[in-house]
């Protein structure tokens, strides 16, 4: 029996209108369709795709162990998510074993700091693999705030606003262009990263950009407490006077 | 008469199915469609969304007036490249007081690196812009080359083959993750960087991603004459052995 493939698909980033027609079109032909979720959440991908979907489909939620906040030790995080991915290749194969295509949703793009690159990694030398690019969170947010993001010959960095303090000062310093991903609970500490560097008038703020509940706010008016994970600071290249 | 619609729409890396459904929408309910293209040259952006066009669709060629190497001063380039683009917003413009759409076909992004800012520049305070973001030629190089790009709180720097070589050679010391975009004649310079700071095992290169003539290659058997400017450097993260 011939083994199934392993799809990533790139989704885009939350608007349905936002994938790509050769994602979609794998999509649709996909007999599995497997995709990470939060618990007692409905995950973002899948809530994307949702109107392409067929009822025929069988769903595979792949459902973290921890939502929201990183556990701090003795529990051992790092451990308990390893052993979270292989259990989620492991199901992921067996459908491919069984000759299955299983699509696995990617919100953004699936090479993009996503979840999917641990399917990949486990399961890329075994199956048949292929990845469809998709629209990432780094340019949606730019379109819906109406900036253009990087000229010419400036230099973009795409920062997580995991770093710690010094870490994100020491890279904003003198900035050309950046994108600060993963924000939730980071948000205060890039803020004040922000306003130390004298960066507030470049920084612009958007939280699910694309998405039902998109927000756009001034970067002073933000209650940290309110910032989701998928929020983004943009901090666009200066305009070319061309 | 109500004045027509600035759209300015990714269309992705080359590959027409890269296209999302908004754009493609977009695309095919604008009554003009505007597109940059070098001198006797179709255009990357044409070709990709040429078979989605309708027949009725009136064609905008914003021509360069430089193709290919940038001429040497006492050629007054960036003036010239000015007038180019105040010329061709007007182009625009023209379109949109008579009150017609213009689809603006932006190759990857519009506002990642794109000659669409230009236009949005000039334009967008003038008249009703709207911006459809697209999957850009970061990601669309990392999904043909089948690797994961940035893992976690890795920092991925995108920087222009453009800039002098000790200036990349300051950037690429240490990195984690980069994309080396603009290679076309630059690509020797690249190279030397990227062999002295010791990265040849980790980086990888691509040509014409997604688009037709393709072409992937080991960093050392490149003819250097033969990279074109549509080439990428991408050296991706370390995996997380997670």
């Amino acid at each position: 029996m011939e083994k199934g493939r392993l799809l990533g698909l790139g989704v885009g980033p939350g608007d349905p209108e936002l994938i790509t027609l050769k994602a979609l079109r794998y999509l649709r032909g996909a007999p599995v369709v497997a995709y990470y979720v939060g618990k007692a959440k409905r995950g973002n991908a899948l809530t994307s795709v949702k109107p392409h979907l067929r009822s025929d489909q069988i769903r595979l939620p792949l459902v973290y162990p921890v939502t929201g906040k990183k556990p701090e030790p003795p529990y051992d995080y790092e451990g308990v998510m390893r052993a979270f991915y292989d259990e989620a290749a492991e199901q992921v194969a067996e459908h491919l074993a069984a000759g299955r295509d299983v699509a696995a949703l990617c919100e953004g793009d699936p090479f993009f700091y996503g979840s999917f690159m641990y399917l990949h990694d486990r399961l890329a030398d075994r199956f048949e693999t292929e990845v469809v690019p998709g629209v990432c969170s780094v340019v949606a947010s730019a379109s819906v705030l109406r900036t253009p993001l990087v000229y010419r010959d400036q230099r973009l960095q795409v920062l997580a606003g995991t770093l710690p303090e010094d870490r994100l000062a020491e890279l904003l310093s003198g900035v050309e262009a950046a994108a600060i991903m993963k924000l939730g609970s980071n948000f205060e500490k890039v803020r004040r990263v922000i306003f130390n560097l004298g960066l507030q008038d470049r920084a612009l703020y958007v939280e699910r950009a694309t998405m039902d509940g998109e927000r756009i706010l001034p970067l002073r008016e933000i209650a940290p407490e309110t910032v989701p994970y998928f929020s983004m600071v943009l901090i666009p290249g200066e305009r070319w006077q061309g």
